[in-house]
């Protein structure tokens, strides 16, 4: 049982899923550099640094499963080297043959920056499988909700009207670059590493290079052409890129707490039947996954400036920035897995709630019928002659402008209604149009799976 | 298992400490919660809100090691309610009548904000007695390399002589400025909180103001006097002044690994028997302490930003701020302790290399003398024209200040070279007086447990 | 005219405030730098370190009326030297004697950390007082509206009831913490740096620590005991209390911006006659000052961020996150006295709208006596027991408890119409006089102003 | 004069670029803000919504010169709007038939989006070619020294030898993935706004989205197809990629700080003649650029950070969010511009010393050959067993392998005096090759403009 909330038994749901505790839990990880070792053992055979029944025998052999993690945690500990307790619990578990043939030239940072290659891959897979789910249900919401017409809300005061398809195709909108983001960056994350004590190839004399294209090959992982232990760029824009991500399901969540407030009610957290949002207040039905979207993006956003400062290494190997990466990279990564898994669970369920946003319009006209009232009075006043009568007008508190403005000459009563009832969201509709056929497109022309 | 590394059997030793883990450890950490509940228990049966005879059984078996943690889990997950998990699963052990007793009025935060009150005191007892343990060993570096003379360096090149005791009186002063920081700091941070709903004590009647006051003394917290369930100024405080001893730490961590760098060797961290650097380079002796000092430092920074960010909380709770701390305050707090637990072991076996120092300082006359040399020409010269003359000499590279300033005509070569020879560590080592006279002064009047 | 908007003439004031202007605008910087260069002539005076006619030559010529600012930007550049431009141009304009006299043996960071132990005096004095002012507003407030009931929201979802007061002494309780920081802070920050090249004072000879001690003594600085050219705890604490208070005012912002709510509509922001809010949607009152706390809190949390790195400096003095501070910390003090300067204009004239509140409260009468309906109920079937009832009444979406309580047979229809009506703020109101009695007992027993 | 020391006459020069300063000067923001509004009623008079007159009128007086900025200075106080002052400053310098044409539908954020978009064109120009113009140096940098062999260092200590032309190279390769990302994000950053009121169009009717069309491709920007008024990827995008540039340019910073070191003196920054490094310390040669660029990634990233941040913002508009890039977005493109500027004159006078590299490599034959002997002996005894026997020989300090290893009887003194003297670089010159040979592909299949 750990000592942090994010490994807790009772809170771990909160801040990962499942599916990428596959990634990260802590046998999963081992098992992770193991399977890189037994890469390592097989491409040093084919080219003859060890033999080929060693690397067989690795293969066979190098299983989380066989070793006994209390030795490895305890060697670990007392070496006080990242890596030597693993190597002896290894030792413990190889035939004799094998044992002289496992981690053979390789530093640490080979093994777990070619880990977190592979980590990227499997993460970015997720993350690109659950923003492009999220991109179908936010084209969905806005296609649905073309015309749902609802006030627009700006410095968090009624303005013009929108529609809350127009609020989903934002959302969507901002959803397909980060898809864009996530195709592009491939190749640049995606890659592995080997490179021994300083990362120069120097243990293995003539193969290095060979060696090391093998390596990447047999791992699915393209050959990063030179060491990047100390150029950490792939890991920071990486982790900036999910920060990112978090961001754009803090947002989603951000409007949804907000709209869900009583006094609003235009949005709804979906229910869930045995959910229970209070212990002392019985009646109350908390935005819980809106909120902890929020959450999750500071966390986010937290550990990826731990991965942004950490570009500024010294040297050939810089155990400051890396060891923090060690904490930081595995944290946004699951943060974001976490936060993907929740926006789409609130998003399936989420209750949007036509009438309310009709009330809402309704009640305020005279808000919502300001920029038209502006639009068209300048046509007849001039811009700023409109919009100085107007907030004259308005200065005096509730000033109906369906009686004023008739008193000032400038409109009928029956022009003020009109204009007031009936401020056009076309525009909107339109832009909602757009952002679903650009996804639309842009689906259609790239692979489900990321790659 | 966890999913973190800092929570992982290998690697948690080097985010945290046994102690620490006593605090935060799930286990530990339900403990405290139910003696939490014991606490609010009994003091609700002295007004009469619960059955004294309910508030004795909750005592007797309100204990983590009673409950079935995975049946807690799987509620808490059920519900999606943070608390309401560990409640069923006390339900189940508890005797009938003490079941509609325990958690009475109080809300989730009432309990997890207690907590915090309780490991404020808890963790920074720690830190105070760790701090004060630094201070000694500092303030004993300080007085026994007094004399110790050595390069100064600014912007990474050498300059005017120190004495390393004037480094270590340097950290020794900072370090007593964060001791001073938390004797200043625990009145506002080792409280309670009672608040129920949102805050008002609304649950309690007119036994609210009361019950409070009783459930902070029996828990050896101050009252607050008022919720602070949104008032997060003392959790951002408390983690920020953390992250600045963690700060002082990796400054200290900083100049060890910089001068025990073999083309200096001044400074190295003490060897350990077992310790093994480098499985690849068989000969290296890394700083691996100095440096994690400062990975430490990173991550500690980036949770009390978390922290600080969290200040902006909304109307009477606000989940998203609070869910952050979770995460981010057990962090800072763990971060701390394996900070401070690693600089003392760093300290207790630094090797100060006086000779090296020394080497360092013969080597180096012409850059070590600089100051002096410009002082007494200064003071023959003026100031501004006695810098000009020597920018212009030492601008034709190596010139010799012995051969060039007499042939200029305004020192002898004598003089010249006993400058370069002899520059003053004097109001150097009357600092480390200093510094050492104002620490024993304040030890002596504070107590040896943060109080 | 700056590159950067909070040097603009026309949003400068969004920045900063005039008082600080004084403080920070280039030439008031450098007239702060020459008194300094002054006092130190002065002082060297005293102990024969340059004749007493150079340093009232200096007292009398160092000003930077005097200085032709063009020729010592060019210098500035030209040289690459952060200090030689200034020297330059007070060569240009001091009398002949005192030439060689002025800005003897002191670093450059000898000056600009002096000066920041003055700008911190000066800061510090005008944080005191604006907090204070700020503390008796929202006393005033909380005392005013002890008993102005409203909703408290919880997750942003209506709760139990608190008044107005309540939160505002909330606010108040916190604000009243930062002075305590203030307070104890001072004699850590306000205080002078004096060490020349390396701060081991070895240009002054024997001299140095005294001349130390009258320099900080003439300057009104305490004497630091030791060069803290490295020891950037001060700046970054100093920096961070003031994020803190940023933060705080943020809160108050952001329950003014939430609570302004057309919907909600319980607080507006202080109406200007000549404010205009929108050019396109003229009804629109935008909380500006409320939502610009916000953005201030922002960017000093960021600047104080910059800090705490700024503590990880190396050797004798370290350019890196010394001239990080350069920016950062003139930021976090400008943007917290923007800060407050706006908090206290927004607290003058908030309209705390009490109909509109209790509107609120009779509105959502089931979900302000939900604490009370369980509290009651719980009396008499025990509090699982009754929480579970009213869970399941209450998830049939709209249930009357009124109607559906008595249909169980667990209450009349009187009682929980009589509970809904008239849940408790009593220990609310208690919890504002405590608030109020402990501000008042603070305040009288410190100084007006910061000493 | 500002009072911000980036925005000070004396030190803006460290923080910008004149050729930035043309973008955010303020006279300069104000001309490009008015060639928006001259679009504007350009592409208005198309569709007929303003008077061809108007808009021709509009584009030949709408010039930042003709304004009184001291009366659009306080106008903007006054009204605390933050486009108000410039209108009335506008209407009082155009003619009568033009000034109700002018400004008409937009709001604030779509000059300043718009704004944005043009900032990030020629931001990101410069950043391009800059990029593009250290990536030629350090290609440069890596073919010359493809083969100066010296010592690799990591965790602070010496390790197995590398070239300078790899340490290039590694800052080369990671040039060039910056280069990418600006390509590949070019199209998503520079674009415009027009959306009005709530970011609906609803303003101008029928017309909306081909008006915003127009207005976009008369400025050469593309569509965004949706407003973005609260969709801040683009912005925290944007300022992460050049945080990132920074970090890079920080990393080579580091490496020459370290290395100019006088202890190992391996590499030096460029001699300026006029250059003074120390006013107290007349030998000084402060790497003052290097450390400057460490400094520059501080401030850059966390300016970084606000914007990410940002990305939460509310509803169709949110002043906390966007204010704070106000300041934080100009801060990091100037920040970037300076690091890169001061990044070219490092390494255009960059002194690489191959003669005190070479004798390092000679001094620590032991150290750099350790990762060799290791190797061979591996070849012979297996991995662990000659990590092991090496370990143990080397524990006891100062052992000569030369002569201890013979005795062992596991290697003769020819063969370890040869693995020492001759460890391999071959691997790391290959590195150094693919990555010339990379670049150079991509150079030529890219433009020299960033299009």
């Amino acid at each position: 049982m750990g000592t942090r909330l994010s490994s807790s038994r009772l809170y771990r749901h909160l801040w990962g899923t499942p599916e990428l505790a596959g990634v990260f839990d802590e046998r999963a990880m081992l098992q992770s550099w193991l399977s890189i070792l037994v890469v390592l053992a097989k491409v040093q055979a084919e080219v003859g640094i060890v033999p080929a029944s060693a690397a067989a025998q690795i293969a066979a052999e190098a299983r989380v499963d066989a070793l006994d993690l209390d030795f490895v945690a305890e060697q670990t500990a007392e070496t006080s080297h990242s890596a030597l307790g693993l190597i002896k619990g290894l030792l413990a578990v190889l035939p004799a043959e094998a044992r002289e043939h496992i981690y053979v030239g390789a530093t640490v940072q080979d093994v777990t920056d070619t880990w977190f290659g592979l980590v990227m891959r499997e993460v970015g897979a997720v993350v690109w499988r659950d923003l492009r789910a999220l991109e179908a249900r936010l084209v969905g919401l806005a296609a649905r909700h073309r015309d749902t017409v609802m006030a627009g809300r700006t410095h968090g005061q009624l303005g013009a009207p929108v529609t809350f398809g127009f609020k989903a195709a934002s959302w969507a909108d901002e959803a397909r670059r980060h898809i864009e983001r996530l195709r592009a960056g491939r190749a640049r994350w995606v890659v592995g590493q080997l490179g021994g004590a300083v990362g120069g190839l120097g243990y293995f004399g003539a193969h290095g290079p060979r060696l090391r294209a093998r390596f990447c090959a047999e791992l699915g992982l393209a050959d990063p052409g030179i060491s990047w232990l100390t150029a950490r760029d792939r890991i920071a824009e990486f982790g900036t890129v999910l920060a990112m991500v978090c961001g754009t399901l803090a947002r989603i969540g951000g409007e949804v707490y907000e709209l869900a407030r009583l006094e609003i009610g235009e949005l709804a957290e979906p229910a869930s039947p045995e959910g229970v949002s209070s212990i002392t207040m019985p009646h109350k039905r908390n935005p819980e996954r809106s909120e902890h979207l929020d959450t999750l993006a500071r966390l986010a956003r937290s550990s990826a400036g731990v991965l942004l400062e950490g570009m500024v290494a010294a040297h050939e190997r810089d155990g400051r920035a890396w060891k923090a990466e060690w904490i930081a990279f595995p944290e946004v990564c699951q943060l974001t897995g976490a936060s993907l898994s929740l926006a789409l669970e609130l998003l399936d369920g989420l209750e949007v709630r036509g009438e309310a946003m009709a009330a809402t319009v309704r009640r305020y006209q005279r808000e919502l019928g300001s920029e038209r009232v502006l639009a068209e009075l300048a046509g007849r006043l001039g811009k700023h002659r409109a919009q100085q009568l107007l907030h004259e007008v308005l200065r005096r508190d509730g000033a109906d402008l369906v009686t004023a403005l008739p008193a000032l000459g400038v409109a009928t009563a029956e022009e003020v209604s009109c204009w007031q009832r009936s401020p056009s969201v076309d525009a909107v509709a339109e832009m909602v149009d757009e952002v679903c056929r650009r996804a639309a497109e842009a689906r259609a022309a790239e692979p489900e799976h990321w790659t």
